[in-house]
């Protein structure tokens, strides 16, 4: 078995070479790429995609996959052999239904569709997009019929994001969530306490905001011999490898939040992809499982850590350094005001508390639009009806409003549920590090985090994707994703601010 | 033939995009790639190039020439379907005798050794640097040995960079040139006259060089809506495609010329790239036709028009009030310093008539090391020597001196020469651009630089790669390649600074 064990392997290394240089000409369309090269960076992502997927489908490798399947069997289920046998053949089984010509088409549709949406935000100018909009949603339902499904549409999409979810279920974890939720914004607005947010603006000056940031996320963990940051609209992470793995961000010299709290959540997705074990590098088992992981991941260092009382103890007097006009607030004021809780408009400066009716207004819009219940013309009004109705509040551009998230321009549709997996995920296996490191939160106010990030190399990013989201998560905690203590979690902050 | 010809053309649009893959990693490694990743671009960039060999090799290309040359024959020799043809032929022919895995190794190797030369080079240490070249030249070997050769294996190296020139023509062209230079560097040094260049040292702002040389590089005609300008250590000027054409510099805060005459040089590469014909894009026949003709085109901007009187008579009162200590510098003074003839150590800041011997040097030393008559061990002494020999000074660093240039360590070997073959042709074109438009340096004077920029567009951009390098010249000019009006050029030049 060697021999075919190897040739799998060498087949799974071009194709993630492939699947890098797509995603670096991706990142450098972001960053640096001249405005006159759109059509033809979307002409070459295209062929790279079609390549990708080409060697991804190649029938060599079902015939390589039937010849391992017998070996994988006998080798322990945590091997890395039976490990990358049994992904290799759900997602080849998943990937073969696709056309070539159509992950081309889909490619390039999306390259052009991110390339409008900047502008078409700058400009608040929704019938800009909406074509693009309309392609990439009848695209995305033409790519769910070729990949099947058994009881909604949706749920095509979301396996290929989260691995074995359905939408029924992400339905039975949100509705309990909303009402919840709507309990504690409730609680919120009745305890009448007042929080001073007035700090979080002023002048932030750029440099002063990065350099703090980055001094941050070193102190995390992440390694910037193998990753740079960058800015970017919308902030992500992205890797080319365990060893190239960049952060982007965004920088408001008027607000606190914007930059440093999307690096702490950008800095946690780098310290999963950075942690996935050498020897699965260079194959598909490299790298974060699945979005909801990765999204504990970055929930855990951005809220967990990075919104908590003991992180806060230690960096508050790096900020006041930072930004002397904070020398006169008092630290109780300043952790109250990054912990406000508050309908706002914006999903990625949302509060805890909050954040989860952004994502429960878009899973319904899109779910909407896929079984045509809803016109992507009519859209701003859907989307303004729903933030009325869950949040209390009304954009009042459509840049505030349908066209602020990046995602759907880049035909990222069933992917938002995932953040919210990730959220209620993080508690759990917060929960369960400092259940093996009580004293994790002592250390965070020495501005120690290797006991928390120990625990995460340990038991979520040295496996990469050997194990299904559930799986992992059973290994690492005893349980199934469970929403009680990432409820419970959100009692105990608005408890702790407003006093109720 | 409709049917073949386009499928010909598909498999070119991929072969051009996995290229322009490949361009921009190696792009991002010099600028941004994390120093942790270099091992994982390695891999990255030899899985495309192998890919990318792949592609250009099918033997489906083949048979899909066979098909099409009967019908190509039947085209006007100047028709763009004659010309794809054609061109394929003769890189298909020589592509197919690379094995695929020699070109995975050979890209793997360069990779990795053009990650070690900046450190060595910074440490002044060649020993850490001299088992990779030792590497590179025995591949280059290897390399000559798959293409062929009937005289001298270093045919076999310069076929790929000038398409039909030989190592011996090469010789004959610098014999003659050498003794001409050698005659006008003694008419310099007995002339007596003194240049003085002090005006060119001091206190260059960083951002301000920048702005100032962005600036004349757009009133060349670069399309920064196409383009962009980056700083790395050794400057060149990548593209991937027409629209995305991008510049890179130096920028030294201390000197004058770095920044400057490296941006006009860099665009004069540029200029060539965004003004392929758009219906030849995405296909082989894009972009610059060789490495000589290219650099006729960078070395006519930075020097035929960037160190001419008529350019400096718009462009001085700028770098006057960009740099206030100038101001009380006359313009002849600047005009004399930047013209100054003098022997020196690093070729990309040689003059005008010292930078020929060191492209000799170069030559000559790397037919010695592929003849075996020179080891690799040796190469710092031999260099020294040679130095002491053509232009009588000796680097005290091997910085200044074998490890100064890039192109080793990316396996260009058998490429300096072009670089005097393309002054040569700057001269030859420029004549006939002055000849069809005679008041173009008036122009000039005035910071109008269409006339020359359009000759050039008609008659060499537009091109692309359609023509050899011959059948070019002879288009635009009627004549072959002829040094002898790039020496009369340097008499005048000579003349004119010293009076001699």
């Amino acid at each position: 078995m060697d021999t075919q064990l190897q040739d799998l392997k060498d087949r799974l290394a071009t194709i993630k070479d492939l699947g890098s240089a797509v995603a670096l000409m991706s990142w450098d369309q972001d960053i640096h790429m001249p405005a006159g090269a759109a059509q033809g960076r979307a002409q070459q992502m295209s062929t790279l995609s079609r390549l990708h997927h080409d060697h991804f489908t190649d029938p060599a490798i079902g015939r390589l996959l039937e010849d391992l399947e017998p070996w994988a069997a006998d080798q322990p289920y945590d091997s890395d052999g039976a490990a990358l046998v049994r992904k290799m053949r759900r997602d080849y089984d998943r990937e073969i239904k696709v056309p070539s010509e159509f992950v081309a088409r889909f490619t390039k549709a999306r390259s052009i569709a991110n390339s409008v949406w900047p502008t078409a935000k700058q400009e608040n100018d929704f019938a800009k997009f909406a074509p693009h909009l309309e392609e990439i949603f009848g695209m995305t339902a033409e790519y769910a019929g070729y990949v099947g499904y058994t009881d909604h549409i949706y749920d095509a999409l979301l396996d290929g994001y989260e691995p074995d979810m359905k939408a029924a279920q992400v339905e039975a974890i949100f509705i309990p969530l909303r009402e919840e939720t709507v309990k504690l914004v409730q609680a919120v607005r009745e305890s009448g306490q007042a929080v001073d947010v007035s700090c979080l603006s002023g002048d932030f000056d750029h440099d002063t905001q990065l350099a703090l940031a980055t001094k941050m996320v070193q102190a995390f963990g992440y390694d910037m011999n193998r990753g740079r940051v960058d800015e970017v609209a919308h902030p992500y992470c992205t890797n080319f490898g365990r060893d190239d793995v960049r952060i982007t961000t965004t920088v408001d010299p008027t607000f606190f939040n914007s930059n440093f709290f999307s690096m702490l959540h950008e800095c946690g997705h780098a310290l999963y992809e950075q942690g996935s074990a050498p020897a699965l590098e260079h194959t598909t088992l490299a790298g974060g499982v699945s979005l909801g992981i990765h999204e504990s991941q970055s929930r855990l260092w951005e809220n967990l850590v990075g919104r908590s009382r003991s992180f806060w103890a230690w960096a508050y007097p790096q900020v006041q350094a930072s930004f002397h006009h904070l020398r006169g607030v008092p630290s109780e004021t300043f952790y109250r005001a990054i912990n406000v809780i508050e309908p706002s408009l914006i999903r990625i400066e949302a509060d805890e508390v909050t954040y989860n009716l952004h994502i429960m207004l878009r899973f319904e819009i899109e779910k909407a639009i896929l079984e045509g219940k809803v016109k992507i013309a009519d859209l701003p009004q859907e989307w303004d009806q729903r933030m009325e109705n869950y949040l209390g509040v009304v954009p009042s551009t459509v840049a505030q409003g349908v066209l602020q998230d990046v995602h759907w321009s880049l035909g990222l549709i069933g992917y938002f549920p995932t953040y919210s997996l990730g959220n209620i995920v993080s508690v759990q296996l917060y929960e369960a590090a400092k259940a093996a490191h009580p004293r994790l939160e002592d250390e965070f106010a020495q501005g120690q985090f290797g006991a928390v990030l120990g625990w995460m190399r340990e038991n979520i990013h040295v496996h990469g994707s050997k194990f299904t989201p559930n799986e992992l998560l059973k290994r690492a905690t005893g349980s199934e994703i469970d929403s009680a203590p990432y409820v419970a979690y959100l009692k105990r902050k608005v408890a702790d601010i407003y006093g109720v």
